[in-house]
């Protein structure tokens, strides 16, 4: 494919997973130019063992280094920057977007040694960007943080609507609302194709405002004067905080915060200007003793129950500074991501036993999301009016509801493409298809190591997590014919040994049977020799343990 | 405490979780007597590696072995039965249940060799069954399953009821509701503790009749005569199943059934006479090819996304039988158990990628729950009218919620008691409080292995699934000071070797310079040799990588 691109045609493919929530990255390429929206990772799966987090493939990128015009990002979240760290140690691109989104980035490039100095640029919504033969317009969205863009990115054969993750709050907290005018003239002047957050495609009406919220906490603060009140949330939803230390205010009470994230953002944030602290409204979380409890407000990390946040060391009782009891409310202001279940479970019924009042999502609307649903989803068609659609972010299932929401509204069938990572649409003025593909995949980050773990390091992780190990260790004379040392039975996770004396017995017994047996038949072939071990230990512990210990028999001659 | 036992006060604990859903065993001690209500599994956390399932701790009735008078079980679900293969093996006593519970016992127990032949003992609802000092009454309640019993145990002090897991259904499929006569008649004779069910004490109102189920699978029967018909639900849930069959017989549908524990129960529940199947409805899944699609039903497992499943199979293009697409329709007739959904929601993607239509009960109710809501769990307390309660049956927040439910009704209190795993309550006919604790916990099963994983183990599969392992071998002679041979190194699950030659040859010049090093110096403690070698290696490691690797150094003599 990539040999026979036309010079005349644009095309779209994404390099992290399109269908796969929170991967993130897309490219646009025609002719002799590439840009890059979004690079951001992913988190592993389950039976990723050991793996810290996930970022795109982007070897097609690699070899086609000259093209790179430029990476856009749409907002600041993890799913769309945080992959930055290691592409720029492969691939060097300016990268643009708004003040927070570069500001935070900047943060996090400050922990990594990158090869070179990286060029960040700072742009305004409204700005255009001029990338080889594409321009990017910053077209000011809503989301759950601030200064969220979508970009209209003007090609050779059209203009594309990207919408980044959005949602239309009417009266949000900074009173920048989503820029319908704009995203209307782009409709009228004629859009090619439409790429749309479908995160929330599967529900129905509009996202509720960010300020709900504040009226539900002002509601908890009225009702609760005795309680100190804790609210966790996530660190990046900077309105969400500015609402906390308000209403906070409003109640005479101090604020104070803990968890490392959540005070790099609000300083981050108030530096910048995104934040508004009235003075002596906020205390160091040192000085919450100074303070009877019902003035106090805590603000933490640790909504999704993470076994090191501030919110779970407060719950197990190992946080330094907040001891939780009976005069504690704790609110929960986010909802859980799917897979952290039973860790926030975890903290609740820690929580419940230390007799503390809970305030989640499920029972009063203390979280709103960040994503448009359907009517907020079909407005957004109705606006840019695309000729042709493709909802990205989101799992397949929300994909395919975005695509029944387009259908709702009039984008015949046969003009929405559902892609997938690497697969590539090729468009011209007129026409859209799917052609051919590109290298992509998932390259996984383990320490410092980024793509060093691959499917067999992965398998034998399993393994091990699973049954444990058994090495054999012996020093033979295959001259000889001869066991000079061990066989010595090393095992780790498999069962716990003293009570399994016998049973190791068992297994020096049969490896030294195994071992002599090979000698003495005159077995030189080291993997045949090895292989004999295996086979041989590996029938007895099933047998007797039902269990599939990984068996390494490491045998020297001397 | 066990040796101070009081013999005029009787005794109430948990040996399984009590606070953990699905470890269920329960004691009842007075003096010389013990009966035991249930004996559950419990599932493997997510940090239990390789662990099968979890049973009660019972060496204090092991201890005790002379005093059991009984093992008294409630209904057939694995977290009231499914110990019972292990625990037999252990202790010795007659078990009572009603017949359905008792069938599927006598097959679980078919699989397992046991060391001698387990007394059964079929009881019908209403019966009294003496036990020592003790006599146990089963009275009907209502659950996911048919045959369900609450137990009425009159001892020396005072009734106590222990309800099992219950709902109220006013329009049970089999016509049998819950005994309310026969509670409300102990409650006037007066009840001394109640010990409730209380999984969904969060949940307001009622819990819908199983009939609602039936009533939403017409609806969807009804609309949807060109497709073919795949329903998931739980095997046990005979009542669901009946319903299906009986709406595809209605809709001139032939019904099939796929996956082991479907057949498996299915058959044992007609052959009981716990479903009526008519003649012809049922046809082999070998069969199903010589229908047209829309005159068939696939009845299955895999609710929550088992990955060896039927329905995981299918969606996944590997059931030999079934092959899905379009004109399929899947209703998943169960709701997530919590830490199942992530597995639920890649079916779900799958199936949508094939272009089938989903039904789930977030969409429609084609699934109740089994448990008893506010209401119902209020009108247990209203009829009972007892003088102590102990929620059991939750995680420590639903015990929290229905122990409010009990301050609803006018329980004091103090008279409420939130127990936990050990702990015990002891009781007489005027006072409840709690005194001491009795040895009590998780044994882990793996494989053949009754706890014989414990901790250590656990921990080494952990480290081991994080970073792999490194094995370092050497032959040397302590007497010569010299390395005969080695060291050798051996990874797994660490890096993918191919890509990491240079960093395995640092790793052995490291390990030889330190063992040369140590004999050189003399040093003949093998463990302070061992020790060298592995912070050497963990610390070269952990800066150029970033991880912790478990180190196994095998050092021979010669």
């Amino acid at each position: 494919m990539a040999k026979n691109k036309s010079t005349t045609k644009l095309n779209v493919f994404a390099l992290g997973g399109l269908n796969e929530v929170g991967k993130n990255m897309y490219v646009l390429e025609y002719a002799n130019d590439i840009i890059i929206i979004e690079c951001g990772i992913g988190f592993p799966d389950e039976d990723m063992l050991g793996i810290d987090l996930v970022i795109p493939d982007v070897s097609y990128l690699e070899k086609n280094q000259d093209k790179i015009r430029g990476i856009f990002l749409t907002h600041g979240h993890e799913d769309h920057i945080g992959a930055i760290p290691y592409i720029l140690r492969i691939l060097d691109a300016p990268i643009f977007g708004t003040r927070l989104t570069i500001g935070i980035l900047r943060n996090k490039l400050e922990e990594h040694r990158l090869p070179r100095k990286p060029d960040l640029n700072t742009v305004s919504v409204g700005d255009v960007v001029k990338a080889g033969g594409f321009s990017v317009e910053f077209i000011r969205v809503n989301h759950s943080i601030a200064d969220a863009c979508a970009l209209a990115i003007k090609t050779p054969v059209g203009t594309v609507v990207h919408t980044g993750d959005f949602k239309l709050d009417i009266t949000p907290i900074d009173g920048e609302i989503m820029d319908i005018p704009r995203l209307g003239e782009l409709g009228k002047e004629g859009v090619l194709l439409l790429m749309s957050d479908s995160t929330n495609a599967e529900r129905r009406g509009y996202t509720p405002s960010e300020r709900v919220v504040g009226e539900n906490l002002e509601g908890i603060f009225m009702m609760n004067p005795d309680k100190r009140i804790v609210i966790a949330t996530f660190s990046s939803n900077v309105h969400r905080v500015q609402q906390i230390i308000d209403t906070s205010v409003r109640f005479n009470r101090k604020v104070a915060i803990t968890g490392r994230s959540m005070l790099n953002i609000v300083t981050a944030a108030v530096e910048l200007g995104y934040m508004k602290v009235p003075r002596g409204a906020l205390i160091d979380i040192n000085d919450i003793k100074r303070y009877p409890m019902e003035q106090l407000t805590i603000v933490t990390t640790g909504t999704q129950g993470e076994p090191m946040s501030a919110l779970y060391r407060m719950a197990f009782s190992e946080h330094d500074k907040v001891v939780l009891g009976p005069t504690d409310l704790v609110v929960i202001s986010a909802s859980a991501i799917p897979g952290n279940e039973k860790l926030i479970d975890k903290i609740i019924n820690e929580l419940c036993k230390r007799g503390v009042d809970i305030f989640r999502d499920t029972s009063i609307e203390v979280h709103v999301s960040g994503h448009a649903c359907k009517e907020e989803l079909k407005l957004m068609m109705a606006l840019t009016k695309p000729k042709f659609f493709m909802p990205i972010h989101g799992e397949y299932r929300h994909l395919a509801a975005n695509r029944e929401n387009a259908i709702d509204i009039g984008i015949p069938e046969d003009h929405i493409f559902i892609s997938d990572i690497g697969l590539v649409l090729e468009l011209d003025e007129n026409s859209c298809k799917f052609n051919g593909t590109v290298p992509s995949g998932k390259v996984l980050v383990d320490g410092y190591g980024v793509g060093d773990v691959g499917n067999i390091v992965l398998r034998d992780r399993r393994h091990l997590s699973k049954d444990g190990l058994i090495v054999v260790v012996a020093t033979v004379s295959i001259e000889e014919q001869m066991i000079l040392s061990g066989p010595d039975i090393v095992s780790r996770g498999f069962v716990y040994v003293r009570e399994a004396d016998e049973l190791m017995n068992q297994v020096k017994v049969l490896a030294r049977d195994a071992l002599q047996d090979s000698l003495d038949h005159n077995v030189t072939d080291w993997t045949q020799l090895k292989t004999r071990l295996k086979d041989d230990l590996a029938k007895f512990l099933f047998n007797r343990t039902k269990r599939n210990p990984m068996i390494l028999p490491v045998v020297m001659n001397i």
